[in-house]
């Protein structure tokens, strides 16, 4: 299976700092922990984009940047600096970005890197004796990526944190799909090279007063065939409480309005509106939860404004969740609640295969890793047939919510 | 909601024989046991239908069935044979399918109604004390159905037996996405009268050691501009073990195949490959489980001769999969039998959000009845980041079935 070839490396870390187990990369300086499946792993990368380099004629910027990750991943990095900063070694490799540093392609990839990692031990630290597995792969089509997942924790019954940053040649036709505008985008001998990277998460709480979060930060371009560089990124942030508090509600909300008004008073309503259109299970008539921000696709006003605007929501995650998470995950619950958080769970899992484009985009595409793109499910899940909660109840409480969304910061 | 408007009546039934509580359709001789949604929920089919007349001046052969049956539901019904043969009255109503015996759509709508009670019956009559919740339908474009749920029993974690008879009429774009050759058919104004009827269940059970059974048995008619009936039938019985068992797949491929071979020898080998094919989760790389048959938009060699033989298959259900239900459902069984099972669970839920050509349509078709979709559906399940069973184990034999169907009667 194409999931289980890509996978090189299978690194349980320590809380935190989380442990850095890749080896160099030219094995002159191999880690004592390191497993034989990384040097390998290493190697199969070198491959792929040597093999990548056959369609490499194009002479194309993006593909100049290809080259140069490769070569960047054969230095010897900064172990300790590594170690303090990122879950694993960025898939471009540090000395890379840090040469690069002024190019936005090496700022998001610093960017998701470094939210992986804060939230990741924001989030180790409310669960004392889990730990976040951290597994490094690759795509043999061009990159790879970062997937920190803890699993049937005390606090967390599932949370994953997954960074990716791939690139190669993409169809005329996937790229339209890639693009939610559907842009047509021009293309030489039919391929286009395009980078697409970002830090995406799914944290599944096992308190049923705890409410699951999701975010997703992402950059993407793709070059034309006359040289131009198209740009976009998309993400958002968003809640899906099994039971309504309506403080934690504003909480949520306001920091991310916060971070939003920073930068354009304009863009928090908006992107609110657009989180409750996009989280629709249209067959149930619902929302997945009770919102946040979403958007897509985003290329103005500049390149440099839209990134600074994404860098505060990403930063914006550990102060919109984690006080969510410490107030509740000592609540007392019923047998009752934990059901109702299970079958909450079932309509999750309905909007994610069903509907999220993301997974859709993720499962049809040829060498896309699937243990990371369905670490977004939950642990446990359930459907009931015909389940209705009593009226004035609290289960009916958030149903009202998630049927006709509220403005919560007016 | 849709799914919420259209349910009208909700019945729990004894469970053998099933309690009858339509009402008298014109109120003339209510049963006291008919809860007064029914009446309601009558008086909207004919409001449903007499909206549907200002459509109908196309003057077509299927409107005019509609009107029969829509005049049959105002008769008397032979209450005692109904509570006999069938788990509730027969959408078209028992007196006008008598009178239009000779018709197919008459004799199929008895083959559903009949495979419902035959499987109902057989089912509860192995979980004592348990038993089928039944709801009668309707659907407000036209038609209706019944849906059978047996949950949470001692032998069952979730049966549902479906039927469902709807008429109306199709726009072109979702005719020719039901057929699955998408065959383009002639509408006049862009519409096309249409009827489709079929029995569906899932059957979830309990134990890990006795496997998930799925079938299908459906008919449909379009009518086009110049009066042209296209009709085809589609169905299938499928088999989803958790542990692999020889013996029982080899007794419910070799039922399967005695079924088939009464009719024509082709088609076992035909429809067991097509099955493979289909129930195919392709981000996994495994089938759903180890198949059985599967057939779709099959129109030859003629009506009589297919409905002959979906009648053969509905007929094997009961015998393909009962002994195998009483075999196994008393063996015991270790807590990591029933993750695995949980595991095995999830990928169903995948399959069918993701890749069922049924639960797809049927979720972005307005008007159906979501419950009854989503019935097929476990009671729970479970997703593990990066589970692979060790090799050689119990967990890892039936994986390689998935990837790799056997021939399991030759």
């Amino acid at each position: 299976m194409a999931a289980a070839q890509l996978l090189r490396g299978l690194v349980r870390a320590a809380r935190s700092p989380p442990a850095l187990t890749l080896a160099d990369a030219a094995g002159r300086r191999p880690l004592s922990s390191a497993p034989p499946e990384l040097a390998a792993g290493r190697g199969a990368r070198r491959a792929a984009l040597a093999a990548a380099g056959t369609l490499g004629g194009l002479g194309l910027g993006l593909w100049r940047w290809q080259q140069a990750a490769m070569a960047a991943s054969e230095e010897d990095e900064d172990e300790e600096e590594l170690r303090q900063r990122f879950m694993a070694p960025p898939v471009s490799g540090l000395r890379e970005l840090r040469r690069r540093r002024r190019e936005l392609r090496s700022r998001m990839e610093l960017l998701i890197m470094e939210t992986q990692a804060e939230v990741c031990r924001a989030l180790a630290a409310l669960d004392p004796g889990a730990a976040f597995a951290v597994d490094t792969w690759e795509r043999k089509e061009g990159g790879g990526g970062i997937s920190c997942v803890l699993q049937d924790g005390e606090v967390f019954e599932k949370a994953g944190v997954n960074v990716s940053v791939v690139f190669g040649l993409l169809s005329e036709e996937a790229a339209r799909q890639m693009r939610s505008r559907g842009k047509s985008l021009k293309a030489k001998d039919g391929k286009l090279p395009f980078c697409a990277m970002g830090v995406s998460s799914v944290i599944h709480p096992k308190n049923p007063h705890v409410p699951t979060m999701h975010f997703n930060y992402r950059y993407f371009e793709i070059e034309e065939a006359d040289g131009t560089i198209q740009w976009w990124f998309g993400g958002g942030t968003d809640l899906t409480p099994t039971y309504l508090n309506e403080e934690d509600a504003v909480h949520f909300h306001k920091t991310l309005k916060e971070a939003c008004d920073k930068h354009d008073l304009k863009l928090y309503p908006k992107y609110k509106k657009w989180c409750d259109d996009y989280f629709y299970i249209e067959h149930r008539g619902e929302r997945r939860g009770i919102g946040g921000i979403f958007f897509d696709d985003v290329d103005s006003p500049s390149k440099e404004e839209v990134f600074q605007f994404v860098r505060s929501c990403a930063k914006a995650v550990v102060p919109c969740y984690v006080p969510i998470v410490k107030k509740h995950c000592h609540d007392s619950f019923t047998p009752e609640e934990k059901l109702w958080q299970q079958l909450r769970r079932g309509r999750y899992v309905e909007f994610n295969l069903v509907y999220d484009r993301g997974t859709k985009f993720g499962l049809l595409t040829p060498g896309s890793r699937i243990e990371s793109i369905l670490m977004s499910l939950p642990l446990t899940a359930r459907w009931e047939y015909m389940h209705t909660p009593p009226e004035s109840s609290k289960e009916a409480e958030i149903l009202e919510v998630l049927r006709n969304p509220k403005d919560w910061v007016h």
